[in-house]
């Protein structure tokens, strides 16, 4: 067993705490990685105080894991000692139903083995995530990193880079398309670099004049304020694309209205309330709505081999591992820019 | 001027009566059209009743058109004196805009003139519909019918069979797609017809067992009744394509939960209240949710050149123009199998 040092919600409301487990030991097919940085998703803070339901305690949250590899097992082909290496949202799946056998195993059928939250396939450990010392995973659900990328602002890409860039591609976005993305977050700053590197005509929509600024720095050229009506007039039916990032309750049409034909809105955020969808408003020019779940394993390794060669990564602020509270404090007045990756070398 | 008897409401509560207009003359590129059936649409009910707001009376309703050409203008290529013709649900477009140059009029960007209860674009003529004895129409909006078929059973194809067929297109329905189609009405039963013949297997979602006799007759596969939550059980994930024909309230979440990877459900149904659209249902899966209305000329032309080539027509009632308001009363207690027909030589 591997003794590893994390933090830990031992309850929905006590803050989080120090908390010492073992890992598993290093199986055949795992990879052993040493945990540098792991990002801050807000799920986190859902799931560590149970506002979604079921939450297992105590939970290490923490899915946005870069580190290095420092042990393989003797079946291991993808690593090496020292490689520079990341886990995201999931750790495990059933990889024999037809989903993951095309390698997109967060949508199988059995459900993905998610990194924290969840149990082990062996049906009585805890998965526990990133918030800690060390991680031992399977190779599938590892993934290699490139040295050339500032490793600490990779972190991000394991959930929020992934999660946009997947249905970005899956919709086809491409040189000349025009996307705008709604929300202004951890998802929606990387959905704005990664529409631009694609070629888009990138627009960024947000009820907060004070958002222009830093979208136009991230990438965005144009910027509407969904407050205004005269805008919204103005971009009706004019989008092919439109990245919902937004996890606040808030209804579909605004947005919808704004699609051209043919037109697809992408949710990738869950509000807490079910969302209206006035039909009408999607029958007029043919348009879509259609969900995405992060990415698969191949997708995820293709999405961080294109942000070594195109110099992506998130815009983070780094913090230590007894920061934590105060920094979930902070993520809820979205007072984050854009999102905190904790520094595991504070828990060592 | 072209005297033309119809039946007419004369405002949202007295029933339809009897009413004598004036067509305007046939003009170089318009075809006149003497109508012999026209079929009976929700829509017609909703507008004639002002249910949806803004109606404009008299208003005579029909948009499922279908008789003999008696005079066409002289830039008129596409017919000529004794052909079989039909008009859809639109009579013309701004025929200019990027939508309509890709014959997708029922999108034009300055919206398509609907076949009644709509200003034609002279601004000044209100646009009636087919129940009627002539109508005169620019021969784009006019379609040729084949005499192979039985007429009266093709007027229902003018909308509810294009409303069925293009989005089962659109999506790529072909041999072996899973297709469901909920709702066994008017739109329903050509929507299990024409996925049928296209290859695909077909399931009749409904809440009644009662339909599940007809359905199968029309060519469904299989049938799920909705109301019985083992059956909604083993068919979780299971469909590529839903067809959602139902216009009255409903959460979408019961079918969402139906589609496979990548399954998109086309909504062609205007329920009067928004839908609500849980956002985790869409992420599972990668669903889709997609709009679509009727369908352009080019694919009208099309869709009745298919049913010549493959004998579908509706099911239909044939009535007297004089029994229009007791039609109402029974398409509102669902009493049709599957359209009425108005005969219009009982208006001669």
């Amino acid at each position: 067993m591997i003794p590893t040092k994390a933090y830990a919600a031992y309850d929905p409301t006590t803050p989080l705490a120090p908390y010492d487990f073992n890992r598993r030991d290093v199986g055949p097919h795992d990879v052993q990685v040493e945990i540098m940085y792991c990002g801050v998703c807000h799920s986190d803070l859902h799931q560590a105080r149970d506002e979604w339901g079921g939450s297992i305690y105590p939970m290490v949250p923490g899915h946005e894991i870069v580190g290095k590899v420092i042990k393989m097992g003797t079946h291991v082909t993808k690593f090496k000692e020292g490689d520079l290496a990341g886990v995201g949202v999931m750790v495990d799946s059933c990889r024999v139903c037809d989903h993951c056998k095309q390698q997109l195993e967060q949508y199988c059928v059995e459900e993905m083995t998610g990194t924290y939250n969840a149990m082990e396939r062996d049906g009585k450990t805890i998965a526990q995530g990133g918030y800690s010392t060390q991680i031992v995973t399977d190779e599938r659900y590892v993934y290699s990193i490139s040295p050339k990328l500032d490793l600490k602002a990779v972190a991000p890409l394991l959930c929020a880079g992934i999660t946009t860039y997947s249905p970005l591609r899956h919709v086809g976005v491409t040189k000349g398309t025009k996307v705008a993305v709604a929300g202004l977050g951890g998802l929606g700053h990387l959905g704005v670099k990664f529409a631009a590197s694609f070629g888009a005509e990138v627009t960024m929509l947000s009820t907060s004049p004070s958002k222009e600024k830093d979208a136009r720095e991230l990438g965005a050229h144009n910027f509407v304020l969904t407050t205004d009506n005269e805008q919204l007039k103005k971009y009706k039916g004019y989008f092919d694309v439109i990245l919902n990032t937004v996890a606040a309750n808030h209804s579909y049409k605004t947005y919808l209205n704004l699609l051209a034909l043919n037109g697809k809105m992408i949710i990738v955020g869950i509000p807490p309330k079910a969302s209206e969808v006035p039909a009408g408003t999607l029958l007029s020019n043919r348009r879509s709505i259609v969900g995405s779940m992060i990415g698969g394993t191949k997708e995820t390794q293709e999405m961080l081999d294109y942000c070594a060669e195109h110099n992506i990564v998130a815009d983070i602020e780094l913090i230590k591992m007894q920061d934590i509270n105060g920094a979930y404090d902070r993520m809820l007045k979205n007072d984050v820019k854009y999102r905190f990756v904790i520094d595991l070398a504070s828990l060592k």
